[in-house]
């Protein structure tokens, strides 16, 4: 039995993670992850003690080496964690006797001077540092996509629905211009936050770093750079702002996700068919309908923008930590945090993928303007005739002539070719161009090319 | 490199498990345990059918056997759940391969006229229904042990504090009745949502259950009876409601056990040193402070009690399910309530702990009493003079003299044994006794007698 | 300038109310209705102390008399509110004064031995009995609507839809009685509720009742009887899950409503047009677009299932109080619970308006079916195949046929006539009944009789 | 009976505003407020479009003049609204009709081209600029407060305290630097957001502008120009990242100001005394307890800090807005983020008030350092003893001494002094030391400093 199997049999949660999360990420956040990165952070704390002239250098040596993840038993510091109270404490015993066995001088010098948040939370940031890195590729992709999908389409007809209604022509182009011009605000976003979020927390038990003495603020420096972090202007142990931040800028994401998804959902209904999810073999297909095509990746996104909600309010509800340390809403991150990030990964991920593969139908999308026997006209058509009959009565006119179009299944153009007060002020000609969708597309294409020509400043 | 320390290695998220959920439960959601529990209802909808003389009893039989977890590989059923949108969908093309192995026959009768949705509703049923017996034997563990406190401590004084501020003197025993009294309306909530939760879902593709014709209620009736569950009126795949209540109930009970966390790690304080949660080696200890001793279960139970809250809102807000079944909504519950009834297990496994061992140090909690120089008499003073001065006069005299006890840093009682409205209604032994602890605990000991006399009913 | 014109002017909020809110429990929430509702709680107190002879009944009947909110002034109240914590304080006080300008000896027994928050907590269930009362009785109209409806389109074809795509046939009946029955459930929930809230919340400072002695017990049991409140176990000023738990039952309720506005708004589309929100002067209009008619009653219950799913998170987070009075937390409550009554009785008012006039376009309905190219019936197809080919060569044939039919623009079911593997097992007549939509509906029927049988018993 | 008496009987809701809310933000957004923020942006429309030839003058200066709130009924608008499905149809005719009411040719411009969403949405941001303007001003002054705080106490000496454990000495002007840090986050913060969020929203009925055909972008640029607000890349109607950035920004202040309530009201229990919210007639009493002192203003701060998260996840929640307008999705914002920004606003001011009162007894807070009887000094004895005997050893040397200066009631220092280890190493001078709370700071007052010249340099 391979050990696929045989994680089947443990307590093992990875049967859901590609359905939802960015795998990469899920690593990032797995325990090995986890617990590489805080001996990442006790490796550099040694180096930049060594550099400080408080560790021998070959201790600090002694101590690095030590710091391979694969070289600590998850199962017993995991035991060991829920009797503590964090995975630090256990970590920093077994580190400590690792070292020992090596080097009983150098096992002295273990996590010198530091706390366990310390540790935690400087090894997370080295964790959020990756995170940062992966998604803002996925959005430098996705941004790419969209361009691409804005420029082609900029002159491909689709109904501007509001309230789910047909309302008025647009393009696909401009949706697209739309979907972009938000995750071009989000990469911003990410990028103000990055120097405020990518910094050391070193303080010791209370954020004094009494442990060091005169010589905390040198090891500190040496620290950050050990880890190339930025050195704040005080820990921030019980200030958890900028993880609270982090989370609500991605929630912002996912959220303008979910909105894509929605469109692309709503827009591959059976009754609508516009577009579509790329498909292949195994996607999106029924275990008892032969003939369905189901939007599994907008669905993913979707799921992604209806729990990471939550999630932040949990982050923004843990943040009132009480004095020097909190109390469990501290603990409330742990999991959370991680939670969120892998999250908004998937959905980037999931949505790349959609959007590389979307089958357009602009035919159809032409068509379905065609549904409304030229209601979807009607706001142009009231435009028209306002300057002639004031805009309330030509309102009035167009809201009644549309009622006799759909009750006689006419086409409003039609209807209102024969109401008087439309004779006297509009021609046939001036009809035809009001029900010209390609002429009723205002600044449709100008403000793609806006969005566009902002987009390649950027690049 | 033993087993654990491989997991190290992998995706695995074990680390934390021990200090936040129950590891029973984890294990009811693990891969293996949702996978079991497919298989199950697959199984158990093969005997029934057999049952109802759709499907060969030998075929039936065939198919039962193949449903064990341990037969199907994580790993590949992950890759096309990601693909497929579901884990039933390749969970069900394996084990119709698995069963074809064997048995030609049989495999043409695997997941026979149901759905995906049905399969993984009804496994997650049977999950639950564990929950429920796990959590409800651990409400029954502290309702037990919360009585018994309520009992023994009945007398024992304690400072009744409102807004973090000594109020009036109450009793522990009390406290625990009040946490008792709050249990017990969660064990109550618990069996009334049983026989609404534990029902079965099978309704085939849009749940008309066509795909059985004339002999799907029979079936029904079968396959429910097979699993143990009730049959529901009808199938309710987007019906959510029974869902969403388990996880707000969950909810209701993690904010109690939050409440008795917040007030344990309050007493615990080191200035207040009135209780202690059960000490032992390793347990809330710091890494950098070797007097300390946090009160790290109830860190766990806070931690539940603020995280719980967010994802019980994503489980409402997922509610809106479109049409015959949701598309996004469905899929946020997957992970979203096993996360709920974990956290919520462990923390009624935490709190079982806490109170099991609990110190109690009624010296110190006596002796807090007389902090305030019996400010904390002043609501008795007053209701003793009111009938002589009217409420209002008594309360401005005690507020006075309160004042005055403080920045002259006397007793209150003498303060007032000063002032001429006081003597001229309250005799010396009438003081006496209004500044004894043990004469102003009102219906205390009455209201932990209810809450036994009602417990003791109940069991 | 009239009255509402003179509400512009001040810091009034009742511009959206219509849209969202029962404006009848918005009256039971507003200022007059919080101090009326405390001062119900006052008067009854008086009145209670009165029967246990602790108050003069003269005493108490001119309290009483002066227990109308009419006769407080909000400004000065709120003013001082905010200084004190609670309206409770101040209104004790404006209520002191106001009786000792008619009788000077009764002033002295306002608010006789209670406490702010057993005011504010029992006045709150006098308006939490008001809105179940009214709530209940939506409910009990929205089940008789949905019975009507589920019982006349008991026969009427419709797209069963799953992840927004046509999956097979269903009934209008069905989707009707999968309303009712979650709506019926919600009823049961209310019902269970009901004894555990509607219970006297009184303490006295602590939860000792000492301020009254030995007659705290008959004082209190006076008071629930005056008020119509049960009596509980102990005093619940900090145990808040009693308030939490409607909280989220009617989160429940909202969500479960919210599936039916989003099923009627899908409905509702351009490009399906199957049912209608009852259409009126005013209604669902648009300022741009004169033929646009909008589902704003359902957008109004939308809107109601995504605002409370956060409000509840608050309830629920906010029962971790501490010790004997919360700090914070119970404040939390105060506008966030009638915030969820207020949103749920407007939902449960704006559904009843949708469903009373909904129009329902059956024969739209039909031809929708027909859109597909019979593709919605290929899982019947599927099903009368698989027991001569095995489910998953049949499953394999349908799907393949599938993809030919849209490829060709044919109907699914000469495909299939055509198809070697199919033409060997099913004749023509065979193929044309599994075509038939009214053959194909299962217990869709059958479900709707169980869902109104059990609705009619309970009635 | 006057205006204040009056209002208790309509269904006005201002008891409980001082308590939680800005007064002044609150006017921004009753009704009143909103009312004239959309007649702002109509007027600015009418001016817009003079300046580009489309409306005559004279009809864009009768427009304007009839744009005060106080002409229309908020009574009729509100019922109105509840049909049309916004606020801003009824408002358009209403307005329209007062316009024809003095000038018939000008009513025939009103809302010319635009949508009520461009209306509702730019009104919106006109409210967001004032609620920018407030929030960043009190922020500003906080700041102040808290710089000012944290160098007078640069040196005053308190328990830095983990998990509600007294941990390590720590100065109170290090607690006032870390609130200080974080604050001049938020403030940073929301000038990022500046730009980003005071932006016109004018995009007609689907963002194309057609209504305006070749001049909507010179109409658009002007009316950005009117309202003093900044022309985007293109209309946002359906892309709500802008608001939903805004709600997460005031929902990290709030966690942030929740923090520093949570640690006054801490500090400021009975048992610890350390710190007190300013005194003053009405202020924190209770009705039952004379001498009580109540936190009352921490506790609106942490009110606020339990309910914006759940407020902030709606607004997340509510992105997901179809195609060019959402449904129910958009409504749920239309209370929600101003409930946020008006709790926000609170909080700030209760903060402000907070601390600009705020008592501090420094020598209770030396006091309590002594109350553990050296034990806080623990890592400190640990530090200095682990070069000697290695960090582990050193640790369970002051573990176990810790231990029995618990049991025996004896200072630490003692305790140590009579450990061989510890004489081996350590003279009495250099234990006097250890235990000298002025010599255990570290680098608290560094960290002050560096927080101070950041914050002068920002000024």
């Amino acid at each position: 039995m391979d050990e696929g199997k045989s994680r089947a049999r443990g307590n093992g949660r990875e049967l859901l993670d590609p359905l939802f999360v960015s795998v990469r990420l899920r690593e990032v956040f797995s325990d090995h992850g986890r617990l590489q990165a805080m001996l990442e952070v006790e490796a550099a704390l040694a180096r930049a003690e060594a550099r400080c002239g408080i560790v021998p250098a070959a201790a600090a040596a002694a101590i690095a080496a030590c710091c391979r993840a694969e070289a600590f038993d998850v199962g017993q510091l995991a035991e060991a964690a829920g009797r503590a109270g964090n995975p630090a404490i256990p970590l920093v015993m077994a580190l400590t006797a690792l070292v020992g066995d090596r080097n009983a001088e150098a096992a002295a010098f273990v996590h010198w001077g530091a706390t366990s948040q310390d540790v935690m939370d400087s090894g997370l940031i080295l964790q959020l540092r990756e995170v940062l890195r992966h998604i803002e590729g996925g959005l430098e992709q996705l941004s790419g996509l969209l361009a691409d999908m804005a420029e082609r389409h900029r002159g491909t007809l689709i109904a501007g629905r509001t309230w789910l209604q047909q309302a008025q022509p647009s393009t696909f182009g401009l949706k697209a211009a739309g979907w972009l011009s938000a995750n071009e605000r989000h990469r911003a976003r990410l990028a103000e936050i990055r120097p405020r979020l990518l910094v050391l927390q070193f303080g010791g038990a209370v954020g004094t770093l009494a442990s060091l003495g005169e010589r905390g603020m040198a090891v500190a420096a040496a620290l950050a750079e050990e880890l190339g972090l930025a050195l704040p202007d005080l820990p921030w142990h019980s200030q958890r702002d900028r993880l609270a931040e982090l989370a609500a800028v991605l929630g912002l994401l996912v959220g303008s996700l979910g909105k894509v998804a929605r469109d692309i959902s709503l827009l591959m209904q059976t009754e609508v068919g516009e577009v579509f999810e790329p498909a292949g073999p195994g996607r999106g297909g029924s275990s008892a309908m032969p003939h369905k095509r189901n939007p599994v990746a907008s669905a993913s996104v979707l799921a992604a923008a209806i729990r990471v909600p939550g999630l932040v309010s949990t982050m923004l509800a843990a943040m009132i930590q009480e004095h020097e340390r909190g109390l469990g809403n501290w603990l409330a991150e742990w999991e959370t945090l991680p939670e969120i990030c892998v999250l908004a990964g998937g959905a980037v991920e999931q949505m790349a993928a959609v959007l590389e593969g979307l089958e357009i139908d602009a035919e159809r999308m032409r068509d379905n303007i065609g549904l409304t026997h030229g209601l979807i006209f009607s706001a142009s058509a009231a435009m028209a005739l306002a300057p002639h009959l004031g805009a309330r009565a030509a309102h009035a006119v167009v809201e009644d002539c549309s009622r006799r179009a759909i009750a006689e299944d006419r086409e409003l153009r039609d209807v209102l070719a024969g109401h008087p007060a439309v004779r006297a002020h509009l021609t046939e000609a001036g009809l035809d161009a009001l029900f010209d969708p390609a002429k009723s597309l205002g600044l449709a294409g100008v403000y793609v090319d806006r969005v566009l020509a902002a987009w390649r400043e950027r690049r």
